[in-house]
């Protein structure tokens, strides 16, 4: 921790923030400058609150050094994670898309899909039996019943299973139906009560970036989990919110690298929700690739105009199976393969 | 709903439309201009997605015309709501300053929370059992415990009480402890379980905005708890992120005449969490004030250097009724008292 | 400066860092803590480039400690400055309104709009002769003989006159015709040629804020004006940008406070560009006089329907003078007069 | 254009929509909806200002259907436009990636930047002759000298050169240095007296992004270039402000894509100006051209560390030829050759 002073600091000033720093078990550094006084605070600052000193009589600024995050830090934990759902694994060299619809809507429906996403090769299917939506009167998803729809549809193909949760009094639901992959969706991305459940499981767990989080407060939420105990997370970016118009979500591709940089847990992409429209998907998809993402969340539908929501935004299964072969060369381009 | 289809839309696509609308319950005016061919959809649209007509073949886009918030929606509703908590009234003549702290601490702590928010002449009081931390190493509240300790320092001074809810199964706790007002925070602001479940009961809720929460988006959430029938709902503008580094969040006051026009319900501003710190708060609450406001959320700590958490934003017993009384000018000026 | 180092720092790195700032005559202050050592760089740091210090090996991060801008800068001149426009002074105790039209457009109307401005008790008048349009196919303004129109007009009530600059070769004619304040728009903010030709001049200028500057570039671009010898610089905050859609930009009311603290020079509040629309235009000025705002700067139109540009965010003269008279009770509430 | 007039609309209303519409040359469609009544403007919309028609009586909203841009855009003009520069194409199949420092220094460093952006493959260099700088004190480029510097460098190894227009003033010296492409910088993107004199000529423009302007405002800076007869205009996605800080800017790769619909004009990217680090280049570039770039616009140095400017954000010789060799596969992979 850094703490600049004002101009005119006194000494007494200047004591004051050393005695609070020692309370707190920290050492002092004094660095008198030619227009302002710094203090370096030596120890461990992690459990520090900026406020509390930033609150002191004399002090300009506090400055962090240290990330506020560790379990998931690329700093304390050097090789890449790698996660293994029923033997596929996402992180290492081969890129995984997760297909499927937005949302669980009959048996009929998710025996298409499964088999859609089986064709085009992918190897995990998503789909929602609950879903955050922004109209009460929109159609909020078939809950408890859509998971045995889904769970018997995926089965057939022995695609491991991707969904969200929106409620802690679910959790038992979803372990009863082996859930395979438990998604934390963007509205959630600071349910603190809720990751907090997720963290004490073992299921792994795509966190999705909040609607205008930065990069520090999602590592922040994944440590959240972590710091419960479960190391299994993915993150997942779907796109920022921006002034601009033209398309839903802002795709943030600068993220992947900084976060490869930050952490070492797998980074996949949702480009479905992140420009809001199904001609945008392979495009970004490539983008997110080349980027260097672990994998994609990619919405699929059988009959993408009759889907209960975001029908603009699916794929056909022809159209996945398209863009799972385009994306090879892609991949290859990386040093990946698909 | 207004479909505008392509530059070069066929009588084929133009006749999907208006098939699909007619499945849809509703009627089509067809109107030819010299670029464009536009479809006017007659009927509710509110039920309707834009997203299934936008996924039909011809359409370039899509555009509602009513809002898709009815409850909470002043075009339906035109008086101002007044919610009355305990006597005292959030959204008429009378301007209500809520004073309080962060968080619960202790019982002494509390009680003198409890002193200062009524010498300040504030009518409600504050405070957090309850905590949304970014960090998971941060303090997290003292929970029931703390709602204990909250409900008896208020009732020393005949204060309601306003404390966060934060996971479902704590609304029980809330109920039996007889918290008045229930806060939904911005994290939890698109928490639809949570509004669900407030939408229940019938004790007032403030709901915050959310970090970059459109005022459509905002109103949808409180028609979530509207429509479950509590209609006793206070917004509370609290500022959003923006690019700006040189404060914490942006006050966004235009929000205010804007939400006055769309809605019938209350409207206050947390000035304390949108600037994130103590000199701040008295000119950004002279500013909701003479922007409209029907009250405002204002932290104070009886030592603020001593705060458990946002330990910079807090005002003093002293200064907090320095404030109440400095705003009773602007009150005056806007025809509202304090 | 600040020189945060990489956790595996070596010693050739550091004395790599300590050589560079020598060289640049600057001393070194090193601290040596758990996770990180840091350099503290002692002497003045404001014309060093953090960028050529974040380029050498093991260099984590670089954080200046001193404000890049001098002149403008509050903590090297206390005094508010108070800017004296034909006798008529902006910054002090008397909040000053500038009224008028978006553009000029012929005799008459700016007759009548200069009457309007009279009538409702302002002192300063506003018109363009030069106007900034999206479109390459909307009105661009009179030009030079929008100059004398509007010189006319105005001196017939006696109101010294705000006009905006865009390009460097129309200041001989602003200078010939005596303009009186002249205007430099959002979308200027960063044409540094220009900033420097309003710098070797002595006649005040408005700056208004980029659509998305942070108060730090804005004041680097007042220090470019100001590093020319002209000091006379009034800022203007006109809304930013953002991601909601409902109106057109965000008013940042907690820059005026903010502003006020780093620097001397007056600020002032557009509220008719910031909200794009009439009716928001008097609780935007209640906002903004609250929060501290020396002026405003306000669009009347003699007959706002017929307005060649913006006609739906101007108000009549009638509505102008109804807002300079409700505004005085707010500027009483803050210890200002009208 | 589409008119939504308020819910209680009178036919006098309705009306006066009507004539005012028909003055301006446009017939009207009437559709009586359940909820509003929607009026159809049909006719040419381009020149007639939403404005005029939001100030109506009983105008709720005015929505325009066809874009304002009619030149650039690639409803008017369906073949991809493809500037030849010196016999150089940019737009087709061959990606071009633009290298070179940020500014001009010395000879000698020019010689040496000539000779690596040659050997790297390129086939265009970039330098900097004048510098918007942030900072009134920070050095702000060598002026015409700097021309004459870099003609000489890129004319040894027949390069085509590209270098920034500040100000209307240094056409004529571009023009008599033989300047092959002008760039517009992103604080310039409406400066609009700029963009009619490059309209005037025929030298190929690189027209820089905003840092918050929108695709649609960006479109209309081109037109404003365009409508002056100068069609040679090729647009640089270089990344917008954002919320995030840990990171320069936000790399907007949708925008793409949404251009590629858009218009017909060729699409570049500067990875170095969006991420701000050299180290983020490589990732950035790949994206952009995964993403459908037409080119590049690289930062390389001969001496990084020493550079005037930037110096954390430029890659060395050999850099930039490892990341030419690179990007050949993701090139290979989307059906294009570098």
């Amino acid at each position: 921790m850094i703490i600049i002073m004002h101009p005119q600091v006194t000494d007494a000033e200047i004591n004051g923030v050393k005695d609070k720093l020692k309370s707190l078990g920290l050492e002092s550094n004094i660095s008198r400058g030619v227009e302002r006084t710094i203090i370096g605070a030596i120890g461990d600052e992690r459990k520090i609150h900026k406020e509390s000193l930033q609150a002191l009589a004399g002090v300009e600024d506090v400055i962090r050094v240290v990330k506020p995050y560790k379990i998931v830090a690329r700093e304390w934990h050097k090789a890449d994670t790698v996660i293994n759902i029923k033997g596929i694994p996402v992180g290492g060299k081969t890129i995984q898309i997760i297909g499927g619809p937005c949302s669980v809507e009959t048996q009929a429906q998710m025996d298409l899909a499964a088999q859609g996403v089986e064709q085009a090769g992918c190897r995990l299917i998503r789909g929602g039996a609950f879903k955050p939506r922004t109209s009460p009167y929109s159609f909020q998803g078939k809950g408890v019943e859509g998971l045995k729809i889904f769970r018997q549809a995926a089965d057939k193909y022995n695609l491991p299973i991707v969904t969200e949760l929106m409620d802690v009094r679910h959790l038992d639901a979803f372990l009863e139906h082996g859930v395979d992959v438990i998604q934390i969706g963007t509205r959630n991305m600071q349910n603190f009560d809720l990751l907090k459940e997720v963290g004490k499981i073992h299921t792994p767990v795509i966190l999705k970036r909040g609607l205008c989080a930065t990069l520090s407060e999602w590592l922040m939420s994944a440590e959240y989990i972590a710091a419960g105990g479960n190391h299994n997370i993915i993150l997942c970016e779907r796109g920022v919110r921006s002034f601009e118009k033209a398309y839903r979500n802002m795709l943030d591709v600068t993220a992947i690298p900084v976060l490869k940089k930050e952490t070492h847990l797998p980074v996949i992409v949702d480009p479905s929700h992140a420009g809001g429209k199904a001609w945008l998907v392979p495009t970004l998809s490539k983008a997110a690739i080349a980027a260097g993402a672990d994998g994609l969340l990619v919405e699929m539908h059988p009959q993408p105009c009759d889907a209960w929501c975001d029908a603009d935004q699916a794929l056909t299964p022809d159209e996945l199976k398209d863009l799972v072969g385009d994306l090879r060369g892609i991949a290859q381009a990386v040093g990946r393969i698909i």
